[in-house]
């Protein structure tokens, strides 16, 4: 596929500098760029790449405009590079096809322009709305409900009654609906609490691969509209996520617990259960997340140290009382009033 | 479904409060609850909802009996409800079925009742029990043993020679019997050191979605009856789990490393190998267990801070053996005798 | 499978004790030992165990020759066992063979010797080489490169354009090559930024269960040869890997990171995005590396402590920077010149 520059500054609405006829065949990064190609500047270390690329055009931002020679002028050039991007992704390109190895249980419903794949499996009285993708060994079972323009990639499992909205994308091994992990201890042994709730996406949710989504224990487990999750999430029963939140690879989120909207949570970080976290908040890598919190900027993982700094801290940081007091009583002696800094005891 | 309250008394051994007559459809949550539906109240902090609860009955323990209205008076009112919800949970209903495009090898035998879903795969020489659920697309590889009433939801891969018991329930996409990570180094690089052992599962065990258990490399690696493993969960060669112990998710246990009866192990805990981990003992979430435990609760998770106070935690913790080091230089100037909190030394 | 101690002796390039015509059909652990078996004397505190095993011959090291009876001597003993070990394992023995529930493209290259298992998927213009095991329900998409003499156990998905070198070893549910996670923000909510690349992955490549790396925004993401990755690890986009490095189970590593040659990550630890990881680096298990690493040994993970004890430093820990601000005023009162421990301020 080709387009001109021309066509491309029309079609997104981004200002032309250069020559509209170059013709872009498609993207590329801008060191070293790729004749033919269309590559984008957004981050400023990076400016100075700008003079070398052999890429045949490239997107600034307003800052950087002088400097181009070749390109479209976009107010956010990251956002523009991934939608012209996406004209040369294959990925959502397929044809309605129903693959004779598909399994379709008589009572489904599937909708105009879906690709049912190799192997895959839907069970009674599911609906697969208009041009869906339903990927090789994807298992769909009773009831589901899933809405137009959703991927589900391939190795997707979801389970009775699940609810996905549209334009949705679910990486390979992601597993919606599992049974929440709830039980009851009784003299012989722990007894299964019956998982009797569903879990409901929203649209243009992505989930990413090998990521696990428990169905609720009474009611639902709730994704709601434009959250991004990456591979390798927990996501435990009866949690719900709030519109545009995005999570990091190997988060754990603990049952009962909502997140607001449009927060940002790094990778690996873990948040415990029946909590509350504020719209906007941001969590950072690897952060352990045990009480509720405002909206801010929250962190707790300790970065590495060389071995034999590391070894002294580790055997040395359950001293940390300890040291409050012998100090308190070290500066009572001497008459100084502690000098917390403003705010650290009341963290 | 339908019970009468005196039918859950009776069934269950529970103590009837109100009308007997009252008829049960389903469970609910306490607030708000539903008409005709039976709820529970386990939690004292909730009890403020037994009086507005739009729920026909409602489970509570002896403490709350003066204060019900209509309900079943139970020794645990959670364990009371598990056992009554399971009457409405469809999750083990399944007719006796083998579905022609499950792959069955010639010489597998199958027990009565047993369903094999769509796409399901099973090998040569493998036995399944009484009353098993085999479903879609699970892959059971040669000389696997599954013993009666257990449960493969889907997308569930058991290697070679694993041997599974009795009604056990396995989530989707867990792995059983995976090699595990033994590696020698060579001249050349790694060499695979054969994991020639397999996975040993007893009765009544939940293994949770996309969770992985490597088989042993000469010994088995081994999960007791009563085992209950939440989702992501990474179990290495040659672990050893004691009966009844509760894992939540996305916990990491490093090989040969044995875990006791009825611990309790919190979600993204990490436990390195070669320990042995005390019956009886709990590990909070996020932890770091790098020597074997005695009976106890243990923890080393560092709660988050606002980001101020995280980034001058995280630049200065590495201090730790030096602030003792220097405040014991101070006391011994002062004529202080250092005053650690007891036991504080020798954690 | 059965060969006397000279065949093995002879074989693998090592010296023999003892009886040469001792039969040997299979390897076991050192305690107890099984007759007729082989085993191994690797690590040095289990040297007393040699006395009393039941192991037909053991494989020692040279300081360990004088007392053996019975055996192999090696320079590596643990790696000689690796290698002898491998003529008693049947994985990687398979028969040439296509099941007739795979279902194979029209454009798809199948090598000599290769098994397709049951309900298996090659999508259009792959090609697979010579001796390859394409496991149960596998997934292979359009135009992949699998070279000759690997294997992907079951449940594997390999998306469009991945290349896979030779002799590698993929385990069950595990994914390569989806969507990297990359999202640009808009007014409206995230949008996906296409995912360009793909993965290239060298020879001798062992993938964990359930691990998963994603496809290059517009670069590949890159596993050179003989990295061992275990189970449940997930690597972003544009993350390279250096030839012989190992990774322990449970590691998240950030997008366009690249890690040296012959590193070893412990279990569980987070690696941060773009950063360097230098060759020959160890970084411990539970670790949290959010800079990049000249070559060394480091950790972070604080290990557990008795619960009181936990409460207290978690409780407590944020004060560090006060305290040692507090025990300046201290020293400067005294007239006490710091101690910090060499190097300490400055890790």
């Amino acid at each position: 596929m080709t387009f001109t520059l021309q066509d491309l500054a029309t079609r997104f609405g981004l200002e032309l500098v250069g020559d509209g006829g170059s013709r872009i065949d498609g993207v590329c990064t801008l060191t070293p760029g790729v004749p033919g190609r269309l590559g984008f500047l957004s981050n400023p270390k990076l400016r100075s790449q700008l003079a070398d690329t052999k890429a045949a055009a490239v997107i600034v931002g307003k800052a950087d405009a002088k400097n181009l020679r070749n390109g479209l002028v976009a107010p956010d050039p990251y956002l523009a590079y991934a939608r012209i991007a996406a004209l040369f992704d294959p990925y959502r390109d397929f044809p309605e096809h129903r693959h004779p190895s598909a399994v379709i249980a008589p009572g489904v419903k599937i909708g105009k322009g879906c690709c049912i794949a190799m192997n895959a499996v839907i069970a009674d009285n599911s609906v697969i709305g208009d041009g869906c993708f339903i990927g090789p060994n994807c298992v769909v079972m009773q009831n589901v409900h899933i809405g137009p323009g959703t991927m589900l990639v391939a190795n997707v499992f979801v389970w009775h009654g699940v609810r996905i909205g549209a334009r949705c994308n679910v990486q390979p091994g992601a597993v919606i609906g599992s049974r929440g992990f709830g039980n009851a201890m009784s003299k012989e042994g722990w007894v299964e609490v019956p998982q009797l709730g569903t879990v409901v996406i929203g649209d243009d949710v992505e989930i990413g691969a090998n990521t696990t989504i428990d169905r609720g224990a009474l009611d639902d487990t709730v994704i709601e509209n434009g959250v991004k999750l990456d591979n390798q999430i927990q996501i435990a029963h009866n949690v719900r996520i709030g519109a545009h939140t995005a999570i990091a690879a190997c988060v754990g989120i603990a049952g009962s617990t909502r997140i607001g909207s449009r927060c940002m949570i790094g990778g690996a970080a873990g948040i415990a259960g029946h909590l509350k976290i504020a719209d906007g908040t941001i969590v950072l890598a690897g952060a352990w997340v045990s009480n509720s919190l405002e909206k801010g900027i929250y962190g707790s993982a300790i970065p590495v140290l060389a071995q034999r700094a590391y070894r002294r801290m580790a055997a040395n940081v359950h001293r940390i009382m300890s040291l409050v007091d012998r100090l308190r009583a070290v500066e009572r002696k001497l008459g100084i009033k502690p000098q917390e800094a403003p705010g650290e005891d009341d963290v």
